[in-house]
């Protein structure tokens, strides 16, 4: 536990701990002066001067937060599942909160976490720094990123998939097949650090196997409407199969093209990110770029105790992803 | 905020608050009989005699533990995303736990939460009543059971889908059909009330449109060799069409029968209960019996601040099921 103590601001400010008791408490005498930098200090160190904080330094709470953008995307429920039972194992609970992709909402829970003095957090950060992921940061409580990182918080370790492997799998199952003209649909990109890492991978990849002219790129921003629009252009290109970095737009896609009568490895190919189960319901079954997530969440939790546990060094890792082929991808016609 | 207070040991003790302190604090004169009285109330009414637990009891936490059995069931990401909105938008944040369906993490749970000092806790209960479940009431923490109840704990209010009309409802559909031999397949019901009572209204209500003799109904247990011999057993008696009391046993049985090249609407018809989004993803759309999953979770959220803000009666309340006919049921043959 790293919470920031009396002595830390004494520290800071260059007084006595008994001045700065008498300073936040105001009580005693003291300077004007000296009182205003003990509050200057105390304000840079984010101290929690309350009977309540005191109480919990020394305890460990034996409780981890997980914040994850939607629980109803099967992909994160996947994740939270994996990384509640690597920390259950370990003797932690897990609280899972989640932000709805919803920057309010994410620092609303990191900020109520942080008033429990959780012994740690993993966060599936949504777009970039907030003052409440940086609050973690400057409270020194032990904090790593899965699934995605934040742009500007290098110093937070990051548990992740590499989309290579896999795409490069895709794309070279799709050019043995005969195809020629391959599209790649890369979700909500803006903000995204990681879905603009898989369209990179995509365009370098398609690139060494496809000629120019047959390589198509569109992103989608979250709703059905737009998703249509671009499984419309992507046909209207000729386009033969069609790549999903958003497992969620491959599941509008796929409920799309069923209600028009649009058959799926007939008409098109399709391949989606994520291993999700309802993949392998639908007829036919949809050939997926797996994220391993069960690996990524098991390596996330065990990241987090070794900073909780203060143990080696605890650096980033990366998972590989792997293309698992399907009956969506037939032979190009 | 309901934490037992110093002042309530000392109501059930029979002493004043001084001499309960006194007592608890080893400080001053005190008679061994008095203190042990003391003791004992204290034991009882669950007291906290930490200095973590006076600081806190005058501060409300904003803060509400939600416990689910598996969040990777959409069913139950979706009841998680209801109630955590609803608590969102007055000011509260969720923390979800998953029990696995293990009463160990459950209890470990239920534990770390009441550390944290919850404003109150929701619950979807696995199983019977467990210590930490009581612990939770002895100590006055606002508290509501969702989706299911507990047997012996008449004195929490629930919120849960009344299975009747929805079924009452798919029935008749079926018996419009042509329809003379239908199955009913109960999920894990060993210790589940609510999967209890689910069979219950099925026999009650075939029984009013069906001849006894073709009324088929079987349980399952969790995993995939019980579920395929349950629906072996079905074929061979000859039903027709199969309602699944529980979603994740008809995700199992759909996967089986595409596996083994079944047709549902064709080879059987197929209901299940619980409106998830992968049921209309496959071919055929799946029909369900919704519970109404949002309607259930915005309850569940307003009854808990009912309680925890003090307002009303804070009642149970039934949320009704509703069929919704899709193309996995067809024509009798």
């Amino acid at each position: 536990m790293a919470y920031v103590t009396i002595r830390d601001v004494a520290l800071r400010s260059g007084t006595s701990i008994s001045t700065v008791s008498r300073a936040l408490n105001n009580s005693g005498r003291i300077s004007p002066a000296t009182k205003a930098a003990i509050e200057q200090a105390a304000r840079e160190l984010g101290y929690i001067p309350d009977s309540r904080a005191k109480a919990m330094r020394s305890t460990k709470t034996s409780l981890v937060a997980l914040l994850v953008p939607d629980i109803r995307n099967p992909y994160f429920a996947d994740l939270a599942y994996a990384i509640q039972d690597t920390l259950f194992d370990a003797g932690y609970c897990t609280s899972i909160g989640t932000s709805s992709e919803n920057g309010e909402k994410q620092d609303a829970y990191i900020t109520s976490m942080l008033s429990q003095h959780v012994d740690g957090a993993i966060i599936v950060p949504r777009g970039g720094a907030t003052p409440a992921m940086r609050a973690i940061v400057e409270k020194n409580v032990p904090m790593v990123f899965v699934d995605r990182h934040v742009s500007d918080m290098h110093e937070v370790p990051v548990v992740d998939s590499d989309p290579a492997p896999g795409l490069s799998q895709a794309l070279n199952d799709l050019h043995d097949r005969g195809f020629t003209r391959v599209g790649y649909i890369s979700g909500p990109i803006l903000d995204s650090p990681t879905f603009q890492e898989r369209e990179a991978a995509f365009r370098t990849i398609a690139g060494t196997l496809f000629r120019e002219d047959g390589i198509f790129v569109e992103s989608t921003s979250f709703g059905h409407v737009s998703c249509a629009s671009v499984m419309r252009k992507m046909r209207s290109w000729g386009v033969q199969a069609v790549i999903f970095g958003y497992s969620q737009d491959a599941i509008q896609a796929i409920s799309l093209m069923g209600s028009r009568g649009f058959v799926i490895g007939k008409d098109i190919s399709l391949i989606s990110f994520d291993d999700l189960e309802m993949f392998t319901l639908t007829t036919p079954r949809i050939s997926v770029i797996s994220q391993q997530v069960q690996k990524i969440g098991s390596l996330g939790a065990k990241l987090l105790l070794d900073r909780v546990e203060k143990r080696g060094r605890a650096e980033s890792q990366r998972v590989k992803t792997l293309y698992i082929p399907r009956e969506s991808v037939a032979a190009a016609l």
